[in-house]
């Protein structure tokens, strides 16, 4: 695993480990396709900690970040007791949008076994749509992460993405 | 099925049937046991509903009911597409707690495969206890229902129903 | 709601119903966006066995459908006590693979809260890769289904229809 | 904390710590009280892993443990974000039993906001009971763990416990 010095690495990557519980399998004997989705939230609830500060303290200023979309590609299955890597980071961002990027590894595989992102903009406590707390940007400008001028820039990143995919 | 003519006879008896999702099933090819506890919420619901009116009505009038303890028996499982059948009643009630029981049945057997109860207390919006709404202890009054005088002697009958067990 | 007639029509729309529980929810009082999945999945299984036979039987005779990708696009929120209004159809299908794709409605608005995909391909009981079943494959045919003649031509329109949402 | 020197030690304390998630809340803002048996199962699958070894195995060598009984009694509510304690050790057993009991614990608070215990008994891959592994029963013997003659005495010692309780 990489050292980390700044805050700003972890918008980078940041990585938290997830055991299998009987309770996220199905039975097929796998870990059932919609759990995925909760470790990305462990791992993502991490690298905000890491790079700016609790996600609690930031809804308590006012700030939500609510989910805008999300996908997932399965390409292994992970099984009961496995010891899963979750590794994060933030794609992208715009004024009022941020994209988290997460994959998934099992023990002896080198290839991730599942990948996905969520994207998320900015609310406040009323639902109402904000821009992104400026401290945070500042954070994610030292750390490169890419910028987006506007959300259909973005929006055309993403499809290229998706065919290069 | 008997035929419900008022609002009481919920109290005694409510039903809601639920089709078992691979998402519930666990490795061992059954209902992962918590996710009964789902089951008995959603029969909760349709029996506060019909006896009395939403529940969401109840919270937005200034009542929540805090889940003080959970109990489940398992005595057979529910496997992959089972259509269960979860049959709730009011057990009992004092000034400031109430105990809804829950009997799971499946299609073909006339005993149910799960029994439990679970008991709460009434809270103000801030989480302070407060008094069962007057308005349901005489719905549950009418329904014949067993009010004990005080939250100890409630203790105690629970203590003599486990015996009995 | 449409008459349907033949088990084929099913394969282009097919609806359930599902009352969001509290267990559904998060401390944002919304659905927690995961969950949406799971509602996907009660459709996806009613579907299936109007357009065909019981997903359990097929599992029986040695065919399991793994989800190989999930998307979802999030407009607006569900929240307690909601009725939600889930349907599916069969996007397009390969000889390998087949694709879901889904809507969920709130009463009171026209538009979607929730759209989504889940891509699956077939594989027998140890995870080999199977081809579809003949008998859906006729059924899907009959259905007018978009069948792709192989699955990078079901990839490209995939990206093509992700540009025109 | 206290120092563990022998698998026999685990028997008596194993504790684990959980991140309260968001997907682990309500809309009442704290954990969904079905959520607790989960947690138990985190802390009873690595107090067995310490005691003896991994589940899973056990489960390769033709033992399941399955649950009969769970319950859970809720004092205080644990919220998003908290990182809580979950203490397990086994409570008694049988031949053919075994019972798990636990304590939920939330920083900066003494007492155990959520107490409860699991029930199972051991059977084989089909389903049929068994008598525990008789590796195990010395392992608890040797922890000094309380072993009942027969379920009948355990069923008796329960209910004086719940007196007490």
């Amino acid at each position: 695993m990489t050292e980390h010095k700044n805050s700003e690495d972890y918008a980078n990557l940041q990585q938290v480990q997830v055991r299998v519980r009987y309770a996220d399998t199905d039975r097929m004997g796998i870990v059932y396709h919609a759990n995925y989705l909760l470790f990305f939230e462990s791992c993502r609830t991490e690298l905000i900690r890491r790079v700016w500060k609790p996600y609690l303290q930031i809804e308590q200023e006012g700030y939500l970040l609510v989910v805008l979309e999300a996908h997932c590609r399965y390409r292994q299955s992970a099984r009961y007791d496995d010891l899963l890597t979750v590794q994060g980071r933030v794609g992208f961002f715009t004024e009022t949008r941020i994209r988290f990027e997460y994959q998934i590894f099992r023990e002896g595989l080198k290839a991730p076994i599942v990948e996905g992102y969520t994207e998320h903009c900015w609310t406040d406590a009323s639902g109402k749509p904000r821009r992104m707390p400026s401290e945070l940007k500042d954070i994610l400008k030292q750390a490169e992460i890419t910028r987006h001028t506007d959300d259909r820039t973005a929006n055309r990143r993403k499809r290229i993405s998706a065919d290069q995919a």
